[in-house]
C-alpha cells in the first residue's frame, strides 16, 4: 500500500539563546537559536520530521519558502519520490521559476534541506531504521540513484562514485559493530563561545576536560590580544597534547587570515575555521597555501550551500576539512554527494553540529561515511550518539509549542 | 532639513508571460516575469521606487525577505543613510541573525537589492538628477564611501578604486556629451527565446535587422540539433559582419559545454554565456580556456550573487564578459565594487538587461561605468535609453494594480 503524502505543515521555532550569548562569534554576535521545522503526513497517519537550522530573524522567510515547495510535495506518495529520488530532488531545486531566486542557495536551499529531511525522516521511519541504517544497508545503485550529479560530473562521475561505495563494502559489518559499541571521536565547542568571560572559559574547560573530552574550539576574529589572551589560557589548561580549533566565522579578508592566524600558530590550532567569506574558494585556497608551513590546515563549510561549491573547494585544495552541514546543503541527496567527493579527494570529513538538531541529524551522515565511503576516523571528529529510527529531527510538541515564533509563551514572555 | 523613512511597502506585482513562452530558455521554460516592487516615503511625502526581478512563484518569498529587512530601513534618515552608505550596506547585509539565511545570496540579497535600489532612487530624485548622472558628478571619495570592500581587498584596494576614478576625471564631460548624442552600443534577445518556432525567429529578425540592430543573441542548450538550425539560421539572415551571440542559461555540465560549444563555433559566436552552474568559478574558467582557441568567451553574471563570486570569475580568468546584474547583486553599492574590479582585471561588462525594470536599471550603472570607470565601448553592449531623475525604478501605479498576485485583475482572470 502507498504511503501518499497529504499534508506539510511548517513551524517557526526560536529558542532565546543571545539572552546568555551562547552560540555567539565573530559575524553572529546575538543568536537565537531557531528552527523551520517541518511535518508531514501520510494518508495512513505516519509522519516524517524535518528541520533547517536559523539563528533568529529570518526564519520567517525559510518558513514561506517551506510553503512555496510544498506544492511539489503534498500529493506524492513516499514510494514514488524514492523510486526516483534524484528526479524529485531536481524537482524541488530547479523548479523552471523558483530556480531564479536561488539556484540552490540561500533561503529556498534552506528550505529544500527541511523539507527532504522530512522526507527522508519519513522514509527511514517507514522501513524502521534509523537513517544511518537505511543508508549502510541500501544497495549502492539504489544510492546513486538519490544524488544529483548536475555540474559536478567534471570531479566525480556515477560510475565512480559508485566504485567508491562498491569498495567500502568490505568489512562494513565490522565497522557498524565498531561504532555501535565505541561511538565517533567529538569535540566541544561549548567552552569557548566569543561571548563568554575568561572565568566561564575556564570553568567550562575544567569541566570538559573531567568528563573526558580531547579536542577544543575557541571562537576568534574579534580582537587579536583577546584571541592571544584565550587561546593561551585553553592550551595551557588542555597541555600539549590535546587538541585546540580555532573559529573565525568568516571574520576576515583573504590577508588579514593569514597575518591574523599566524600570530597564533604558537598555540598550535589543528585548524582555522571559517576565516573568510564562505563564497570565497580562491581566497581559501590562499589562506591554506600560507598556512600549511605552519601544519594549520583550513576548515570550512557550514555556509557553503551545494554541492558545486564544495567541489571547487576540493579541486582548488581550499580546504583540509569538509564540514558538511544537513542542513545547508540539499538534505541527505546532497551531502552523499559531497561526501562522495570528499573521499574521491582524499579530504576528511568533519561535520558542522551544535545548533538545534545539527548534532542529531550529522551523527546519521557521518556514521555513513564512515561505515560506507571513508573507512577511516584520521583527523575525523564530530559530535554524537546512538539514535533511533528516522532521521532525528522529530521535536517534542510541546517544546515546540512554548517556542514558537512570536506567540509561543516563551516569547510572549519577552515582549 | 531631513528626509526621515516612515514607510515601506513592497508588492508582488507579476506579467504571465509564460503563456506566450516569451523569456523562455533551457532551464527556465515557463517564466511569469515579475517584481518584487518596493516603495519608500519620507516624512516629507517623497517617495523612491526599487524592485527586483523575478519570474514568477517565489516572488512571494523575496517579498517576505524585504518585508523584515523594512525595520533596519523605516526610521533612518536619507542623510544619515548616504554619509556611510558602507556603513547601512553592512547593517543590511551583515545583521547578526539573518546574515545566516545568506549571506549576500540568494532571496535575502534579491531583498537588499530591491530596498537599496529603492534608497538610490530617493537620493537620485532629492538630487534631481538621474542616477547615472548622480554617480558621474560625484566626488570619487564619496562614491567610494558607498562600497563595502570587505572581502575584496585582495583583489581591488579602496586606495586603487579611488585611482581608478580619479584617472577616468580626464574626457569626463567628453563623454557625458558622447552619450547624450549617441547612446550606448546594444543588442537584442527578443527574437530566439528558446520556445519560439524557427518561422518566428525568422519574422522577428527581420523586423530587427530592419530596425538597425547588429547584434544577436540566440538561446541554446536543450537539443544540439535544434541549436545547429537555428544558429545556422541566424547566421545566415544576419551575415558575417553582424554579431551572434549564444545563451545555454547554465544546462551544461563543464565538459557538456565545451563539446557542445566546440559543435556550434562554426557560426561565430562572440560568446557563449551562462554555459554551467552560476556557482562554478572553475568550471567557468576550464570552459574559457577550451574555447579560447575557437575565438568564443565566456560572458556570465545574471546569477552571480555578490561581489565575491565575481572577485574570482575574475581573478581565474573565467570569464571574458561580465555580466551585472542591478537586481541581484546588492543594489549600486556593489555593482560599483564589481565595475571597478571588472576595469582593474581589463574584463568588459555588458550587463545582464530584459526582464521587467532590468533595462531601465543598468542603463544608469554602464553610462557610469563609460563615462566615470572604463572610458572604453570595445566590446561592450547594453539595451538603452536616456533617462529621468532617479533609478528609473517606479512603475505605473495602474499597472501595478492590475498584475498584484494573486489578487490583481490580470490573475484573478487566469485562476
Amino acid at each position: 500500500m502507498t504511503k501518499t503524502i497529504i499534508k506539510l505543515t511548517v513551524r517557526d521555532v526560536r529558542f532565546p539563546t543571545s539572552l546568555e550569548q551562547h552560540g555567539s562569534d565573530a559575524m553572529h554576535t546575538d543568536p537565537d537559536y531557531s528552527v523551520a521545522y517541518v511535518v508531514i503526513e501520510t494518508d495512513q497517519g505516519m509522519q516524517g520530521y524535518g528541520l533547517t537550522f536559523t539563528v533568529g530573524r529570518g526564519t520567517e522567510i525559510v518558513v514561506c519558502a517551506v510553503e512555496a515547495l510544498s506544492a511539489l510535495v503534498v500529493g506524492k506518495s513516499l514510494e514514488e519520490i524514492v523510486s526516483d529520488f534524484r528526479g524529485f530532488y531536481r524537482l524541488l531545486t530547479s523548479d523552471g521559476q523558483m530556480r531564479w531566486i536561488g539556484p540552490e542557495k540561500g533561503v529556498i536551499q534552506l528550505a529544500t534541506a527541511a523539507v527532504l529531511n522530512a522526507v527522508w525522516d519519513l522514509w527511514a521511519r517507514s522501513e524502521g531504521k534509523p537513517l544511518w541504517k537505511l543508508l549502510v544497508e541500501m544497495d549502492p545503485r539504489k544510492l546513486i540513484s538519490c544524488i544529483d550529479f548536475r555540474y559536478i560530473t567534471d570531479a566525480l562521475t556515477e560510475e565512480e562514485a559508485l566504485d567508491i561505495l562498491v569498495k567500502a563494502q568490505t568489512g562494513k559489518q565490522q565497522r557498524v559493530d565498531q561504532m555501535l559499541k565505541e561511538g565517533y571521536p567529538a569535540y566541544t565547542t561549548s567552552c569557548a563561545w566569543l561571548g563568554y568571560s575568561d572565568q566561564l572559559l575556564k570553568q567550562l574547560c575544567t569541566d570538559a576536560l573531567n568528563d573526558g573530552w580531547t579536542k577544543f574550539k575557541v571562537k576568534v576574529g574579534a580582537d587579536l590580544k583577546d584571541d592571544i589572551r584565550r587561546c593561551s589560557l585553553i592550551r595551557q589548561m588542555i597541555g600539549p597534547h590535546n587538541t585546540l580549533m580555532i573559529d573565525a566565522n568568516q571574520r576576515w579578508d583573504v590577508g588579514e587570515a593569514i597575518t591574523w592566524v599566524t600570530r597564533l600558530a604558537e598555540y598550535k590550532p589543528l585548524w582555522i575555521e571559517e576565516p573568510t567569506s564562505p563564497d570565497d574558494i580562491l581566497g581559501h585556497a590562499a589562506i591554506s597555501k600560507a598556512l600549511a608551513p605552519l601544519g594549520i590546515g583550513v576548515a570550512t563549510g557550514e555556509q557553503c550551500h551545494n554541492r558545486v561549491m564544495f567541489k571547487q573547494f576540493l579541486q582548488a585544495s581550499a580546504l583540509q576539512f569538509v564540514q558538511i552541514d544537513s542542513c545547508r546543503l540539499g538534505s541527505v541527496n546532497e551531502n552523499l554527494a559531497v561526501l562522495l567527493m570528499a573521499h574521491k579527494f582524499k579530504v576528511p570529513v568533519c561535520p558542522h553540529a551544535g545548533g538545534v538538531g545539527l548534532c542529531e541529524l550529522v551523527q546519521h551522515l557521518i556514521l555513513f561515511d564512515y561505515i560506507s565511503v571513508s573507512a577511516s576516523l584520521d583527523n575525523r571528529c564530530v559530535n554524537m550518539d546512538i539514535p533511533d529510527p528516522g532521521y532525528s529531527c522529530e521535536m517534542l510538541e510541546s517544546s515546540v509549542q512554548t517556542h514558537q515564533y512570536p506567540q509561543g509563551q516563551v516569547w510572549k514572555k519577552l515582549q
